[in-house]
Protein backbone atom coordinates (compact mmCIF):
# COMPACT_ATOMS: atom_id res chain seq x y z
CA UNK A 1 0.00 0.00 0.00
CA UNK A 2 1.80 3.60 -0.61
CA UNK A 3 2.20 6.01 1.68
CA UNK A 4 -0.91 7.97 0.84
CA UNK A 5 -3.27 4.93 0.56
CA UNK A 6 -1.84 4.44 4.66
CA UNK A 7 -3.62 7.70 5.90
CA UNK A 8 -7.28 7.05 7.04
CA UNK A 9 -9.27 9.41 5.31
CA UNK A 10 -12.71 10.44 6.42
CA UNK A 11 -15.94 9.85 4.62
CA UNK A 12 -15.31 13.49 2.69
CA UNK A 13 -11.41 12.43 1.68
CA UNK A 14 -10.20 14.56 4.20
CA UNK A 15 -7.59 14.37 7.22
CA UNK A 16 -7.06 17.44 9.61
CA UNK A 17 -3.81 18.63 9.70
CA UNK A 18 -1.77 20.77 12.28
CA UNK A 19 0.41 23.17 10.96
CA UNK A 20 3.25 24.06 13.63
CA UNK A 21 6.37 26.85 12.97
CA UNK A 22 9.67 24.79 13.19
CA UNK A 23 11.73 27.81 15.05
CA UNK A 24 9.03 28.60 17.59
CA UNK A 25 7.23 25.09 17.92
CA UNK A 26 3.78 27.74 17.81
CA UNK A 27 0.67 25.90 16.71
CA UNK A 28 -0.30 27.64 13.78
CA UNK A 29 -3.11 26.54 11.83
CA UNK A 30 -5.37 23.83 11.53
CA UNK A 31 -6.46 22.75 8.13
CA UNK A 32 -7.46 19.53 6.13
CA UNK A 33 -6.04 18.03 3.11
CA UNK A 34 -7.26 15.66 0.55
CA UNK A 35 -4.79 12.97 -1.53
CA UNK A 36 -3.88 15.05 -3.54
CA UNK A 37 -3.28 17.75 -1.79
CA UNK A 38 -0.49 16.23 0.80
CA UNK A 39 0.77 14.52 -2.50
CA UNK A 40 1.51 18.05 -3.57
CA UNK A 41 2.73 18.68 -0.25
CA UNK A 42 5.62 16.03 0.00
CA UNK A 43 6.01 16.93 -3.55
CA UNK A 44 6.58 20.90 -3.75
CA UNK A 45 7.82 21.22 -0.45
CA UNK A 46 4.83 23.54 0.48
CA UNK A 47 2.06 23.17 2.35
CA UNK A 48 -1.17 22.67 -0.48
CA UNK A 49 -4.48 22.29 1.49
CA UNK A 50 -8.36 21.51 0.39
CA UNK A 51 -10.09 24.65 1.24
CA UNK A 52 -13.20 23.28 2.56
CA UNK A 53 -15.15 26.69 1.80
CA UNK A 54 -13.71 26.97 -1.76
CA UNK A 55 -14.02 23.15 -2.68
CA UNK A 56 -10.80 23.37 -4.24
CA UNK A 57 -6.68 23.27 -3.85
CA UNK A 58 -5.22 25.71 -1.62
CA UNK A 59 -1.89 26.46 -2.19
CA UNK A 60 -1.08 28.35 1.41
CA UNK A 61 0.70 31.71 0.48
CA UNK A 62 -0.53 31.85 -3.33
CA UNK A 63 -2.32 35.22 -2.63
CA UNK A 64 -0.41 36.51 0.62
CA UNK A 65 2.99 35.18 -0.13
CA UNK A 66 2.92 33.62 3.41
CA UNK A 67 4.01 30.45 2.17
CA UNK A 68 4.65 27.42 4.21
CA UNK A 69 8.01 25.71 3.96
CA UNK A 70 8.12 22.19 4.62
CA UNK A 71 10.52 20.95 7.34
CA UNK A 72 8.82 17.24 7.98
CA UNK A 73 5.57 15.41 7.78
CA UNK A 74 4.19 13.49 10.63
CA UNK A 75 1.38 10.86 10.64
CA UNK A 76 -0.24 9.71 14.11
CA UNK A 77 -0.78 6.46 15.31
CA UNK A 78 -4.20 5.81 14.31
CA UNK A 79 -3.34 7.23 10.27
CA UNK A 80 -5.98 10.23 10.91
CA UNK A 81 -4.53 13.36 11.31
CA UNK A 82 -0.80 14.66 10.07
CA UNK A 83 1.52 16.92 11.58
CA UNK A 84 3.60 19.53 9.47
CA UNK A 85 6.52 21.58 11.01
CA UNK A 86 6.95 24.29 8.62
CA UNK A 87 9.19 27.33 7.76
CA UNK A 88 6.09 30.14 7.80
CA UNK A 89 7.26 32.86 5.26
CA UNK A 90 5.92 36.05 6.06
CA UNK A 91 5.56 35.74 9.71
CA UNK A 92 1.06 35.51 9.15
CA UNK A 93 -0.19 32.24 8.75
CA UNK A 94 -3.79 33.50 9.83
CA UNK A 95 -5.89 35.19 7.21
CA UNK A 96 -7.10 38.06 10.13
CA UNK A 97 -3.08 39.45 9.66
CA UNK A 98 -1.69 37.47 13.06
CA UNK A 99 1.09 35.28 13.33
CA UNK A 100 -1.43 32.05 14.19
CA UNK A 101 -5.40 31.28 14.11
CA UNK A 102 -5.52 30.59 17.77
CA UNK A 103 -5.52 33.83 19.02
CA UNK A 104 -8.76 33.75 21.75
CA UNK A 105 -8.31 32.23 25.18
CA UNK A 106 -10.47 31.26 27.19
CA UNK A 107 -10.77 33.49 30.00
CA UNK A 108 -13.56 33.75 32.37
CA UNK A 109 -15.95 31.76 30.78
CA UNK A 110 -15.11 34.62 27.23
CA UNK A 111 -13.32 33.69 24.32
CA UNK A 112 -10.76 36.92 24.52
CA UNK A 113 -8.18 37.67 21.59
CA UNK A 114 -4.79 37.64 22.58
CA UNK A 115 -2.98 38.44 19.87
CA UNK A 116 -2.23 41.52 17.84
CA UNK A 117 -2.32 42.05 13.90
CA UNK A 118 0.62 42.09 12.31
CA UNK A 119 -0.80 43.68 8.87
CA UNK A 120 -4.33 44.96 7.76
CA UNK A 121 -5.80 41.51 5.96
CA UNK A 122 -7.11 44.42 3.16
CA UNK A 123 -3.37 44.83 2.68
CA UNK A 124 -2.53 40.98 2.37
CA UNK A 125 -5.05 40.29 -0.04
CA UNK A 126 -5.20 42.93 -2.43
CA UNK B 1 -24.41 33.41 22.75
CA UNK B 2 -22.32 31.70 25.30
CA UNK B 3 -19.13 30.65 25.01
CA UNK B 4 -19.51 26.93 23.99
CA UNK B 5 -22.37 27.91 21.40
CA UNK B 6 -19.71 29.86 19.47
CA UNK B 7 -17.52 27.42 18.74
CA UNK B 8 -19.06 25.53 15.39
CA UNK B 9 -19.50 22.12 15.86
CA UNK B 10 -19.74 19.76 12.91
CA UNK B 11 -22.85 18.27 11.39
CA UNK B 12 -21.49 15.38 14.29
CA UNK B 13 -21.65 18.23 16.87
CA UNK B 14 -18.23 17.83 17.51
CA UNK B 15 -14.70 20.17 16.69
CA UNK B 16 -11.14 18.39 16.33
CA UNK B 17 -8.70 19.69 19.57
CA UNK B 18 -4.92 19.59 19.43
CA UNK B 19 -3.45 19.12 22.44
CA UNK B 20 0.18 20.81 22.82
CA UNK B 21 2.63 19.91 26.04
CA UNK B 22 3.16 23.10 27.64
CA UNK B 23 6.53 22.91 29.09
CA UNK B 24 7.95 21.28 25.37
CA UNK B 25 5.49 22.77 23.32
CA UNK B 26 5.62 19.46 21.15
CA UNK B 27 2.12 18.05 19.94
CA UNK B 28 0.75 15.37 21.59
CA UNK B 29 -2.48 14.40 20.17
CA UNK B 30 -5.07 15.31 17.77
CA UNK B 31 -8.56 14.42 19.28
CA UNK B 32 -12.08 15.37 19.31
CA UNK B 33 -14.50 17.33 21.75
CA UNK B 34 -18.20 17.57 21.91
CA UNK B 35 -20.02 20.13 23.27
CA UNK B 36 -20.02 18.80 26.34
CA UNK B 37 -16.95 17.32 26.96
CA UNK B 38 -15.63 21.12 26.14
CA UNK B 39 -17.32 22.26 29.36
CA UNK B 40 -16.08 19.29 31.03
CA UNK B 41 -12.53 20.39 30.59
CA UNK B 42 -13.02 23.56 31.65
CA UNK B 43 -14.65 23.07 34.67
CA UNK B 44 -12.57 20.13 35.66
CA UNK B 45 -8.83 21.28 34.64
CA UNK B 46 -8.57 18.28 32.81
CA UNK B 47 -8.73 16.86 29.10
CA UNK B 48 -12.37 15.39 28.62
CA UNK B 49 -12.77 14.13 24.68
CA UNK B 50 -15.24 12.56 22.77
CA UNK B 51 -13.81 9.21 21.43
CA UNK B 52 -15.60 8.45 18.10
CA UNK B 53 -14.70 4.77 18.26
CA UNK B 54 -15.96 4.07 21.87
CA UNK B 55 -18.84 6.97 21.68
CA UNK B 56 -18.52 7.95 24.67
CA UNK B 57 -17.14 11.11 26.78
CA UNK B 58 -13.78 10.23 27.42
CA UNK B 59 -11.82 11.14 30.42
CA UNK B 60 -7.71 11.15 29.22
CA UNK B 61 -6.01 9.10 31.82
CA UNK B 62 -9.31 7.51 33.36
CA UNK B 63 -7.17 3.78 32.84
CA UNK B 64 -4.13 4.92 32.24
CA UNK B 65 -3.60 7.54 35.18
CA UNK B 66 -1.62 9.86 31.85
CA UNK B 67 -4.38 12.73 32.70
CA UNK B 68 -3.76 16.44 31.15
CA UNK B 69 -3.60 19.40 33.09
CA UNK B 70 -5.35 22.23 31.19
CA UNK B 71 -3.08 25.35 31.17
CA UNK B 72 -5.02 27.13 28.28
CA UNK B 73 -7.64 26.57 26.01
CA UNK B 74 -8.04 28.35 22.80
CA UNK B 75 -10.08 28.59 19.86
CA UNK B 76 -9.33 29.85 16.22
CA UNK B 77 -9.99 32.08 13.62
CA UNK B 78 -12.92 30.28 12.49
CA UNK B 79 -14.22 29.06 15.30
CA UNK B 80 -14.24 25.58 14.31
CA UNK B 81 -10.50 24.01 15.94
CA UNK B 82 -9.12 24.27 19.61
CA UNK B 83 -5.72 24.16 20.66
CA UNK B 84 -5.06 22.86 24.62
CA UNK B 85 -1.95 23.49 26.07
CA UNK B 86 -1.55 20.91 28.94
CA UNK B 87 0.94 19.33 31.98
CA UNK B 88 1.19 15.61 30.49
CA UNK B 89 0.67 13.30 33.49
CA UNK B 90 3.49 10.49 33.48
CA UNK B 91 4.88 11.60 29.96
CA UNK B 92 2.71 9.67 27.86
CA UNK B 93 0.06 10.72 25.74
CA UNK B 94 -0.42 7.85 23.21
CA UNK B 95 -1.95 4.67 23.87
CA UNK B 96 1.11 2.98 22.17
CA UNK B 97 3.09 3.68 25.00
CA UNK B 98 5.11 6.54 23.40
CA UNK B 99 5.52 10.32 24.51
CA UNK B 100 3.01 11.42 21.86
CA UNK B 101 0.95 9.99 19.01
CA UNK B 102 2.81 11.84 15.97
CA UNK B 103 5.41 9.41 15.72
CA UNK B 104 5.78 8.47 12.44
CA UNK B 105 7.61 10.44 9.81
CA UNK B 106 7.45 10.53 6.11
CA UNK B 107 10.98 9.80 4.53
CA UNK B 108 11.28 7.99 1.14
CA UNK B 109 7.58 7.73 0.53
CA UNK B 110 7.57 5.48 3.76
CA UNK B 111 5.93 6.20 6.96
CA UNK B 112 9.34 5.71 9.65
CA UNK B 113 8.64 5.53 13.05
CA UNK B 114 10.87 7.99 14.93
CA UNK B 115 9.89 7.73 18.93
CA UNK B 116 10.28 5.12 21.44
CA UNK B 117 8.07 2.92 23.26
CA UNK B 118 8.48 4.37 26.47
CA UNK B 119 6.08 1.43 28.37
CA UNK B 120 4.45 -1.21 27.13
CA UNK B 121 0.73 -0.86 26.59
CA UNK B 122 -0.15 -4.08 28.50
CA UNK B 123 1.41 -2.06 31.68
CA UNK B 124 -0.55 0.93 30.75
CA UNK B 125 -4.20 -0.54 30.62
CA UNK B 126 -4.26 -3.84 32.78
Amino acid sequence: MSWLEQVKWNENGLTPVITQEYKTKQVLTLAWMNKEALQLTAETGHAVYWSRSRKKLWHKGEQSGNQQLIKSIRLDCDNDAILLEVEQKGGIACHTGRHHCFYKQLVNNQWQPTEAILKDPKEIYK
